[in-house]
């Protein structure tokens, strides 16, 4: 592959998700899925394969960082330089429901991330292939972390970023895109998807969201989510976790994990394989459902849902296979149980988004880890992206007599 | 010093900036400046002194993190352990100003801490002391990032956290300080003061914000801000920036900074000192107007300005001691100037508060600098908490030339 940058990348092929496993250059990005196996129901998504045989630098140590994982990621483009990922774990085993007790509980808490969202390790490489195909304008339909995401790291590439979005996208989203430069387009929701077709098809636009009925996405996004398992392994010291618990929607994110502790695995750093958990809406839950089912991807119905960074009625094929492969987990969380655990993490200091709660609440579903070591939930987003009620803030006066009552009435202060 | 749990720190007393540079114990912390000089008029701050003769461990490597400066900070109580700092150093020499062409400017983005902001390095050490001293319940006043760091690092530590705010909040403030679990007062912006102060007087409540005309603060605070200078010095491995520029309100990180690079000099890290330079907008700058008129502090007008985070009236003597030791610079940036910078920032995928755009709008006032090395910004807080104007989202329809005619009429695409 002809790229006009050095990297120690040694990615080979761009590898269809489906059976056979057509391979196809790095580049271009196949968008719409897999050529050859796709159908007008089906579309099977792409990864990256890499020349494994090669690899000499990569390690899984206190001290590792991006660098020392750079041969088994995409090629990334020097302009597509913003500093992702490093994100700590942070313990709240005291949260661990009692069947579990004694467990450690760690939150790999990602809202740490430039735009403030695990988003970035994906746009980070979606926005180097798009800068590798020479592209100028890429577009994203997201009203939540992924098109702020793209839009930022678009905007720092010297890529024009166009975002279809929502009329009632929240004023905080609504004005993180004007502030990367990004042109938002206003889309009732059912026109996005055709607007998004019709967008694709001009010159030198370039999508790095979805384009298919079944999600398949952009082959090398997923790859920058590999980094989640290879920082969980630096911070562990090279000591596999128990399980790694992930809010899921359209399934990018459990799989660029599983496939990062897989390479891990195969590359004879780690013995055993940590069990990863999808966790989804109860309203929703395309990748529960195509498991049960045992389907590739299903379409559900868009019941309601305050899990909104999750809240997807399809799903790829991706997640499926990851779940598959590592005899994982797929459970369903209600919105009432994804809230109290939400509210938790926050009395533990980590306000995230509400479909982060629920791989907490995740937890009183499992009755025991096989192996030992901690179990990581990850926390996707700042809950400062989520909507904000509206509400009164009534005043109060500031006499003594006047706070400790407001205090001792609205609290339940003693004093 | 008795304190419950094993320190490398190296802490001795509280030392008072005033001349004579009186020292008290460690504990309790002096929450109204040094008792002894203290007039009506006039509080000086305390900050820690250290056994500086022991230190054995400290490095400013590229590897080094906070375990290797423990000895240079506070105690601080295991029930401080939520993970700060590391933030990463952006570079954004593209937007250098035309005299500056060739220079490197880095953003350190403090916008990936805890709760999205600078203040978690401070609270991490206030919660610390309020810890070591068995309060129960801390005390902040702030409407902004401050607050909700304290609530979010209280909630951590198991404490109480009583926020004063205005009922004027925005809807993201409160929900963060509701989300942490801490217990809003909806005061009159004059009424906070008067609160604070009858509230501190309850037995068990810990203020962690200022109680003094002039802001004295909490002693243990600013010392977290040391770590910004340490991380700086770590990322260039080691090399002392030419300059670091510092949104400046009250000025306590700006004193931090100052001291942690000065720890380094004295401790022969680096030979020599990088320059200081504080911003203030130019409708308030008590912290300009001190030094100008050779004061240690001083009141200024309540003028209007869009540069929330630095919008305060008085300042403390920390910002004003650490410029005048460094010959430091004190720099005044209007709101348009800041609002420009702060888009430019967005345009290269830094959307962070306006405050922190002065910064950049900074340069253009400043000639050269004596030294060579990059040339440092603070950017200390995520755009998300600003307050969102409200605005009409006009929805497009979804056929193509409508998208086309919209990219082209409003935004000046040529498609």
């Amino acid at each position: 592959m002809n790229l006009p940058f050095e990297t120690r990348s040694l990615a080979t092929v761009q590898r269809s998700l489906a059976e056979p496993a057509t391979e196809y250059p790095l580049l271009p990005a196949l968008l719409r899925g897999c050529p050859e196996s796709a159908t007008e129901e089906m579309q099977y998504p792409l990864e990256l394969d890499y020349d494994y045989g090669r690899v000499k630098d990569v390690t899984f140590r206190r001290e590792s960082t991006w660098a020392d994982w750079e041969e088994l990621l995409p090629p990334r483009h020097p302009k597509a330089d913003m500093p992702v990922g490093g994100t700590p774990l942070v313990d709240v085993s005291a949260l661990a429901p009692a069947h579990l007790s004694g467990r450690r509980i760690l939150v790999k808490d990602d809202s740490r991330n430039p735009t403030w969202s695990h988003k970035d390790r994906l746009n980070v490489f979606t926005i180097s292939a798009a800068l590798c195909e020479e592209a100028k304008t890429i577009i994203v339909a997201s009203s939540g972390n992924h098109g702020v995401s793209a839009a930022a790291m678009a905007a720092r590439a010297g890529l024009n970023c166009i975002v279809l979005t929502m009329p009632e996208v929240s004023g905080a989203i609504r004005d993180m895109i004007l502030g990367y430069g990004a042109f938002p387009l206003f889309l009732a929701a059912d026109d996005r998807w055709p607007a998004m077709r019709a967008l694709a098809e001009l010159p030198g636009i370039y999508p790095v969201s979805n384009l298919t009925p079944a999600h398949t996405g952009h082959p090398w996004g997923p790859e920058g989510y590999k980094t989640i398992a290879y920082e969980i392994l630096a911070d562990l010291d090279g000591a596999s976790p128990a399980a790694v618990v992930v809010p899921t929607g359209y399934g990018e994110m459990i799989y660029g994990i599983y496939k990062g502790f897989r390479e891990a695995f195969l590359l004879g750093h780690i013995d055993r394989m940590p069990r990863l958990v999808a966790v989804e809406p109860s309203a929703r839950g395309p990748v529960h459902h195509a498991l049960q089912q045992g389907r590739s991807t299903v379409t559900v119905e868009a019941g309601p849902t305050v899990q909104l960074g999750t809240a997807t009625t399809v799903n790829g094929y991706r997640p499926v296979a990851a779940i598959r492969q590592n005899r994982g987990l797929s459970l369903l969380v209600d919105d009432e149980a994804a809230l109290r655990a939400h509210k938790k993490l926050g009395r533990c200091g980590l306000w995230l988004e509400i479909s982060s709660g629920a791989t907490l609440a995740a937890l009183d579903q499992i009755e025991e880890f096989e192996n030992d070591g901690p179990v990581v939930l990850m926390g996707c987003s700042t809950g400062l992206k989520e909507p904000s009620t509206p509400k009164e803030n009534r005043a109060t006066g500031a006499d003594l007599e006047t706070l400790r009552a407001t205090l001792m009435r609205d609290y339940g202060f003693e004093l």
